[in-house]
């Protein structure tokens, strides 16, 4: 490998025969493609098609590093899992901090591949350029939180585990993958923990003690004292508050998802008793850091009276806190963090969880379902014990929970009467917690992420709100409301966070006073490679672009890039709130003709030809 | 009966028990609700709840005149039938020209309100004064064509007879009543002839020699006289090319619907082969007219040679040649016309056929389903063979056809595998040929329609290109593509229908030079009744608010008020076209604050006790 910055090594393992092969990692394509989400979605690209079956033993399940994964480059702890997902059937991608990404490459390797199935329960133990398929029978049946030190006493005592808990064992497919135990992080979207489970690996334990070579050592090794001071001081909300911080400014900006996205009026109070302050203020015993961070944002709780007590680990995120609470009208923010725990051990992810259980919170309120479907649990909004008995439903696939495992969108099909109306969810994956009525780029952003509802893909909101980036040609924030121009925006952010996903940043290192310009500048400290302003976008374009094309050959097009009409008829009122209605076709648009992409969502071969996707 | 214009009698029929009673019309309802659509409203409202199964025996099936039917008002042949719809499941009405309506009323009847189900098949003879119910198991089988000269031979020569074909026999969701035999008219919509199917009942026959007593007689008399010259002058495009002289204007206005509304450039050549004019220089034998016209809009053809000799009666209408013909991409007029009488003879409603043939045709291309589910037909479009077969199959309920014939919406249910995504209905009810993309307030108007998607409840995009009020303040057409004002226009339009389709006068009026201004003295000729404009628009305001009332009870609110997603996301390009895509949630908003309803579309207390619609 000529690059600096990776192993150079990926390691291919199939569960089916036992076997494994490392390979040399293919330097053209980190060159046009990164690492991390990019890279993945190369192999996924290259390596399946689309008769490949998510649950099947011929899906690949990748984990991939990136450049600045291991290195001491700020909040690069990070690595991707992309796949076909099971919840939507087409590009499934999920992006997760801790310390194993770090750990794997230390191990030797930039990424993982597995396909296959073993016959019996598995893991998978990858300490410094070996590995080793073991019997996991012992661990199977048993969550997150549970296995952690087991695989660490069996392993190394330093070593990090991406695990499954029961509901990847069972195969929901909204069931996440777990790293750092008490203190997870979760590659939660797309069902990523039900690919895992149907290849009957419970857990890959990374340890390594190696190095990640790059090109200006010093300059590298000098970046977090060089900027410390910059992002703690810019990111102090993060530090303080975690994501939860902002909650409250949600509500008050009409963005916090409440009642299934339909109740319209404010929830200032109650978002007042879950948001990161109270949090702060009443259970936070701590703080933990993934790989190389400087804020850690991570909330480490405790709850050691009242019904709760007993959670002891990660504190629920901001994502967390909308979904399966105000979404579902609860504000009681013990069983919140009752309830996250619950999700992280049986391994959920609880956006979709949220998504799901108030989804069929409506349907029970509609009297579309009824006691008799809930195995007689009164599923009324705001009702914590409802919440807790269907999230343990989902997970052990009982009863209604077998259905609502599935995601929103097949479980509309299946309760039917007219339940599509209030199923929120894009190409079926649940919506996150950032109301398009609030964003008019951040619509067009979720509307057109390759893996379905999602934020991350471009973070558009938040550059209608803070956040700028003059080297790519957004020299400011753009009002929420504005609509011109918001196609464009949303495009050029995906381009930008394909990097960040790709390189293996943080995406809160935007919000801490780090610009684009840095980024280069490390990227150069990293591979001892240039990259103009142009090429960091052009390559985020033809990653975002890629992870298209593969959507594409799944019948992916502009019928699918739409938002729930709830967002585009209902207004939300109330003190306030400025009532929006986005809008959408105009800035859908726009958003295509900037792309260069046809009428139908389709990218032309003139632009595949200038990304290089088309010789 | 004090009002004048009205007979003052309403017959009620109870088939189950072969009973009928004459009553008195409601005399403080037709102050209220003045006739034909919002009279009908009234009785629905008030005698059936939202239990009442649309096929069920307790439905009723009202036959409305108005208080211009059966005067010489010009082109006041007109009435009304209104049912809870079996196909959409909420409000169904259908506006229907003809003979029958006037000699209903001559024959003594403002109205018939038919419920219960008779034993084996009857019809119904009406005639000066008295009614009879009779066997029709002769009739049983046979199409509206063949049944129209039995009827009359068994009751009377210049009787009209209102009757199902086969498709209404046979209980087809989308079938239609059709009036005066090949000089055929229907109530195509809303599945109004399955509702008489369901009652065994195949056909009323009118006739009467009687008289509409009117305030004015002598002005009255001379409204003909007074006006044909101005209706003839400015309407001459309906009396010369039929509804389809506009059909090449609609393409090139990128309003004509082309393979199911998804096909988006040009079609110029093949509008030109179906186009009114094409038909009037080639098969058209003569024209045909509702009562008391002036116009003769009604095209009389006959194919005297090629594969479709016989076809003879009614041509097609506009709506009919753009569902079953562009709709389809079928451009061979002959053939149209071919089906178009076939849909006539079987009763059932072109547009809602049309539609949901283009649906299945798109189904069969995308994959979803195949020659063994259609039968071994190669449902492809443009196959004027697979046309004619899907039209026979739906009719007799064969393979295919049965779920067909139940519409769009639980077609696609049925089909399932997100055949939703090009299911281009609203409520239920199929797409008339007019694109939204090409017409904002029509796109409003359509979604807020009570019986579904109807271009007829408000005809708002007729406004937004030729048609004005100023009386009831539309000063001049608004420009198509305007947005501010929209919702506005739409609510203010579907106000002044409600008017036109309760005095009972056809629209066309409106496009032939006649204003409010006239309507209103008409109605103090006809009544003796003075109405201030204010008045006019606030009577047609609570018919309006009734149908909505009825459709609330029922469930309706503001998550059905919406257009298929096709329309706010795919973009109609071509030479000329101007690429629209309307932001329907901020024309919505405006139309339900202008209408004085809630932010979920429900009309709030003030605005109902303002109408005199609560106490």
């Amino acid at each position: 490998m000529k690059l600096k910055g990776y192993i150079g090594k990926v390691l291919h393992i199939d569960l089916t025969h036992s076997k494994g092969r490392v390979e040399d990692l293919k330097e053209d394509w980190a060159d046009q493609f990164i690492g991390g989400s990019g890279l993945g979605t190369k192999y996924l690209y290259e390596m399946t098609d689309e008769r490949t079956n998510p649950l099947g033993p011929e899906n690949l399940l990748i984990f991939m590093t990136g450049p600045f994964t291991g290195t001491s480059v700020p909040l690069s702890g990070r690595h991707a899992v992309v796949s076909r997902s099971p919840l939507t059937g087409i590009f499934g991608e999920s992006d997760v901090g801790g310390t194993w990404g770090a750990n794997l490459k230390k191990a030797g390797f930039d990424g993982i591949i597995v396909t296959g199935k073993s016959e019996k329960p598995t893991y998978l133990w990858v300490h410094d350029g070996a590995w080793e398929i073991r019997d996991a029978s012992h661990l199977w049946g048993k969550d997150t939180y549970e296995i952690d030190p087991i695989l660490k006493s069996e392993t190394h005592e330093k070593a990090a585990a991406s695990a499954i808990g029961q509901a990847g064992e069972n195969q929901v497919l909204i069931s996440s993958i777990m790293t750092d135990g008490r203190d997870g992080r979760a590659a939660g979207r797309c069902g990523m923990g039900a690919v895992m489970g149907s290849k009957n690996l419970k857990a890959i334990v990374a340890c390594g003690t190696g190095n990640v070579s790059v090109f200006d050592t010093e300059s590298v090794k000098q970046l977090p004292k060089e900027y410390s001071q910059r992002i703690i001081q810019n990111g102090g909300n993060f530090k303080n508050y975690g994501t939860a911080g902002a909650l409250s400014t949600f509500e008050a900006m009409g963005t916090l998802p409440l009642q299934n996205w339909k109740f319209v009026g404010r929830w200032e109070e109650s978002a007042e008793k879950i948001n990161g302050f109270t949090m702060a203020e009443t259970i936070l015993k701590g703080r933990f850091f993934c790989d190389a961070c400087l804020l850690g944002c991570g909330r480490r709780i405790k709850l050691e009276k009242g019904p709760y007590a007993g959670v002891d680990g990660a504190g629920p995120e901001y994502e967390t806190l909308a979904l399966l609470g105000s979404n579902c009208l609860i504000d009681d923010l013990e069983a919140l963090c009752f309830a996250n725990e619950l999700c992280n051990r049986f391994g959920l992810d609880t956006i979709s969880t949220g998504g799901v259980i108030a989804f069929a919170m409506e349907a029970f309120e509609k009297g579309l379902i009824d006691r008799k479907d809930t195995g007689g649990i009164d599923l009324r909004w705001g009702s914590v014990e409802a919440l807790i008995e269907m999230i343990k439903m989902i997970a052990w696939k009982k009863g209604l929970g077998e259905l609502l495992g599935k995601g929103i969108k097949k479980a509309s099909e299946g309760i039917g009467k007219n339940s599509s109306e209030f199923a929120m969810h894009i190409k079926g994956l649940e919506m996150p917690a950032h109301d398009p009525r609030g964003y008019n780029a951040g619509g067009v952003g979720f509307a057109t992420s390759s893996r379905g509802a999602c934020h991350l893909a471009g973070l558009s909101h938040t550059f209608e709100r803070v956040l700028k980036a003059p080297e790519i040609g957004i020299p400011e924030p753009l009002d929420r409301f504005q609509v011109e121009g918001k196609g464009i925006l949303a495009a050029k952010t995906q381009n930008l966070m394909g990097m960040m996903d790709s390189l293996k940043l943080c995406k809160f290192i935007l919000f801490a006073g780090v610009t684009i310009s840095d980024i280069v500048k490390w990227y150069k400290y990293v591979t001892g490679k240039e990259m103009a302003f142009d090429d960091f976008a052009k390559t985020g374009e033809r990653i975002f672009n890629l992870k298209r094309l593969y959507n594409v050959r799944l019948g992916i097009s502009r019928k699918d890039d739409f938002l729930p009409p709830r967002f585009l008829t209902f207004k939300r009122v109330g003190k306030g709130l400025t009532p929006n209605l986005p809008p959408f076709g105009q800035m859908l648009s726009e958003y295509y003709e900037y792309r260069g992409w046809s009428e139908d969502g389709i990218p032309i071969p003139e632009k595949l030809k200038e990304l290089g996707l088309l010789k």
